[in-house]
């Protein structure tokens, strides 16, 4: 099973340590494409263009999107958008912040599968659910 | 004409008084179906899935959608994937922050135009000119 694994870069990267995290549970489920998600190092030398139609071609590769929804990122909102007109399952897993929880187009879109969370075991669990009956 | 505006919402209001500004400026080439973003209130009496319908409807229904990214948004990026997949023209706008510039999965993408600005009557000036060659 091909992963796209899907989290905030310009958006902030103050989550990257648990990226890296999910990214390596995910790894025992199947291949995650865009394992530099959990990495603090951001390429810079590819350009923007290269960075999108690579994403955009490994979303069409990938059978499942997951993405970590609770920092606001137009990059990740946007592959969520791009996926699902390629029909892709997608799961989305967010924490509620200083009583602030993800966008309404992420929480109110039935074609997806969203998920509060509130530490890495429970993200764990809800992935482990998930991701067997996928 | 009709113009989908989008902005930033719960990702953060403190573009509300620009986009308001846009939104006014934009009036006199069609109809905003967003006029709304342009306000500090967020109406609390519909469903997260009711806004995630309506909005996805108001972009199918649209000729243009202009999006504000200067703030990294979900809702935002998502309702960009969709325009995409939609065939729908998109200009995209934003002003470049303590250094920071817009996702590089907007910049990179070449199914959208994206202009950086720095005040509202550069703002407007691009608008100009893009929506009367439209």
């Amino acid at each position: 099973m091909k992963i796209y694994f899907s989290g905030s870069i310009r958006g902030g990267q103050q989550d990257t340590n648990l990226y890296a995290e999910l990214i390596q549970e995910l790894k025992q489920y199947g291949t995650v494409l865009t394992e530099h998600i959990g990495s603090k190092t951001i390429d810079t030398t590819i350009s923007d263009k290269e960075i999108h139609d690579r994403d955009v071609k490994w979303v069409k590769e990938s059978d499942i999107v997951i993405a970590e929804v609770t920092v606001p990122s137009l990059g990740v909102g946007y592959e969520i958008g791009r996926a699902i007109d390629m029909n892709k399952p997608i799961i989305c897993l967010y924490r509620v912040l200083n009583g602030k929880t993800t966008s309404a187009m992420i929480r109110g879109c039935s074609d997806l599968q969203c998920f509060e969370y509130s530490n890495v075991a429970e993200a764990k669990e809800i992935l482990k659910k998930q991701l067997k009956t996928t």
